[in-house]
């Protein structure tokens, strides 16, 4: 792959075909430089009697540059721009991620192995015995990442051929940070039933099925019916992911504020699929007052909801039966978790928690509330982004997640296994490194996917779900 | 992955445990050499104060002999035979391939291009112009190998775990040979409608559909419709890929029986699902009397048959209408084409053909008549096996073919295109090299994917499937 060797700040390539006749290439570097790039290598790809064809590659300070550098070019006489690529385009030009054999293939005596005649017998092995799928085939380590590309990313319903940059990524990091073989599945349908069906179809290659980016509420029979259906663990990503990490998150900052779970108030607004997953860890990890809000204010057993989700929620919290708004389930609370939409929050709203109250806005990109609006009276903030303290980032939860799941080949991902997750991020943070700007350590901490692969394990045997223990287990 | 280091000869390891105050080692060593082994390594895997767990790599001159020493072993008293690996299961073990990142994400600005945020740029593109998930997805270069395990290899319905290895050896074919990523979809069902909607919905991530030991008469139906349902190439090897080297071989044959293909009488044996292919490139090829025989006999207009494809064969072929069995449809033939099972001919029915007949004898594992009761009377013989000259192997086939139909984003792979690799395929063999005993190259002969690939490139082009025009081709 083509990839350009700027130090610092954005660059791209840009393709011109210049008349030579009309324009001379200093105008060229001109119109760049006047537009505030700086050109930092050309490349020629094609000279003739009157065009030269060349490669540009021009640093900016600011992606938004790329646009007024492009813009000026066009407006010049006997240039043609041909094409436009930045880094990020040339990162993903013919996709991120190949399949490689683990051993070469040199003579006949290697393709008769690998291959037939003598396949038949690791055929026939697994043939007699299912089970061997799990040591003779790629089963052992390999996962699917499902997507119908309904809800991707904060773009919404994009569709499957466009939410293939995003699964393949998350193919990336599953190998990068925990030695994961993982396989984009991007479906053509959206229909409930198709989806199941085919996951299940396809189920025998893979080890683990990563559901990702599917909408609510499809997503929760998608995910249940998996479940109930397949021998392997299934995770919806968007659910589970972001609650393990965020209930990592609230055990730091609980530890930094001096508050125990069980005797906090928490709130959460926003109860879609991210919302409901986080509200379930959090029951399960013992918190006895928690509120739901969503557009119809906090959620109060006795009324009827159309949402299923919403009326379990009703039925099942809030013990006080707190009504109203957003504003007045805050009163006295001491914790808030967003997993709804930007700027609901107002100054306000922090001020009626209790003291040191922790406020995790994870609405993406914009979050519930400003950090800096909020900054000197919050005990601790997290939120979605990578540009204020506190990131809550599933990248921290699945690669080690699926690197224990698969280790033990478990059946399933159960609410232990999840917790054991969260605790094993929490625990990766010291006493002595915790403070209200570090709850949570960087996706590229390399403690993280072995902390929670043990932790996982053990979680998965313990509650009987793992049909291997690996050796270090073993008693 | 652990790897023996035996030359020549095949050698296994066996893990056994030892109760040292029973058995000697010596006694174990002694079992082995005289059950034919030959111990080439111990590899001491735990010692506790009465146990010794070893890992023993013995190599013996046939496969058969592993059983032998096995058995030998179990009969000692204070041995348990742990587990036996032979060289073929070591090198399955954990799968044969693997899925890597193009590039590593090293630093946080590595995260933000090839995942969020900066990915959903990529996204929109393709979301905008779905054309463009050819250039910045693995869709590019990535083939579906597709089975649901109902006709493996000569082992039959051994469903879709069992037949993992050969997808996942078929997959580090078309890397090794060809540069194409392939991954094997193994299918949890049998229904002709389920498939091709499995496959349907898991089509956006691939630029190809080769489907692998699915069943007659399913596979027509499945590869028909998705070939009329998709828009990127199917392709079931099991039909055309044979179809494609016995044509390549068969172009070889005639030249060096100095006949020609439109004058030839050609018998075709076996009208199942490459028989049906076999004979279609025939007849695109330019074969005017061409007769095929199965269970009933020779396949004649006017007659009634119950399997759609016999009928088809009766109406479309046998200008002469020639009845009665194999042996009578043979006389004065000049080509045999078998593709149905062991030991069906004699040496009786090869001298009812013309002068320097042609016989393929192409069913696996047992050809229709062993090469050494005919060798003094055929011109040119071939089979489907390696231990013979002149094999009839799928492998000389798909990889070269997807490598041209991916690089010019072909929509469908055609007659034509399956005309030319043959073609190519024959090309790779001078006049002067061709001999009765060379009429079909190695598939370690590094021309002949690259020979194909044009080949196939230009017949697309030609022919009007092609999405893209690779440079070299542009006029």
């Amino acid at each position: 792959m083509q990839e350009t060797k700027s130090l610092g700040g954005k660059s791209f390539i840009v393709r011109v075909e210049l008349q030579t006749a009309v324009i001379k290439f200093g105008q060229v570097a001109a119109a760049i430089s006047e537009s505030g790039g700086d050109m930092i290598a050309i490349d020629v790809i094609q000279t003739s009697r009157d065009h030269t064809v060349r490669d540009l590659t021009v640093t900016v300070a600011d992606a938004v540059q790329i646009d007024d550098i492009v813009k000026a070019l066009r407006q010049l006489a006997g240039i043609r721009v041909v094409n436009v690529s930045d880094r990020t385009f040339l990162l993903h030009l013919g996709g991120k991620i190949e399949m490689k054999p683990k051993t070469p293939i040199q003579n006949r005596d290697d393709l008769s192995r690998v291959y037939t005649p003598d396949v038949a017998r690791v055929c026939m092995a697994i043939h007699d015995q299912p089970e061997k799928a799990f040591t003779l085939t790629i089963k052992r380590n390999t996962v699917a990442v499902v997507s119908d590309g309904s809800a991707v990313l904060g773009l919404g319903n994009i569709g499957s051929r466009a939410a293939m940059p995003v699964m393949e990524g998350k193919a990336m990091l599953f190998k990068q940070f925990a030695e994961v073989d993982a396989f984009p599945i991007c479906l053509d349908t959206q229909d409930t039933e198709e989806i199941i069906r085919t996951v299940k179809a396809i189920a025998p290659a893979f080890g683990g099925i990563n559901l990702e980016d599917i909408s609510s509420p499809r997503c929760f029979e998608i995910e249940q019916r998996l479940r109930d259906e397949l021998d392997i663990p299934v995770f919806h990503d968007d659910q589970h992911g972001t609650a393990v990490v965020m209930y990592a998150g609230l055990i730091s900052a609980l530890k930094v504020v001096g508050k125990s779970l069980p005797e906090s108030k928490v709130v959460i607004c926003g109860i879609g699929a991210a919302g409901m997953a986080c509200s379930k860890i959090l029951l399960a990890a013992g918190v006895k007052n928690l509120i739901g809000v969503d557009r119809e204010g906090a959620l109060v057993a006795g009324n009827r909801y159309d949402n299923p989700s919403w009326q379990w929620f009703a039925d099942n919290t809030n013990p006080e039966r707190i009504g109203g708004s957003l504003s007045d389930a805050l009163v006295g609370a001491d914790v808030f978790i967003g997993v709804s939409k930007g700027n609901i929050l107002t100054r306000a709203d922090i001020e009626r928690m209790n003291p040191d109250p922790i406020v995790f806005a994870m609405a993406n990109p914009t979050p519930e509330i400003a950090p800096e609006l909020i900054e000197d009276i919050v005990g601790v903030m997290a939120t979605g982004r990578s540009d204020y303290p506190n990131q809550i980032n599933n990248v921290l939860c699945f690669p080690g997640m699926f690197r224990g799941a698969l280790d033990c080949r478990a059946t399933t991902i159960n609410e232990e296994m999840k917790l054991a997750a969260a605790e094993a991020i929490a625990e990766t943070i010291s006493d002595e490194e915790r403070s209200r700007i570090y709850i949570i350590p960087s996706v590229f901490n390399q403690q993280i996917v072995p902390t929670i692969r043990n932790k996982v394990v053990e979680a998965a045997v313990r509650t009987g779900v793992a049909r291997r223990i690996p050796r270090e287990f073993r008693q």
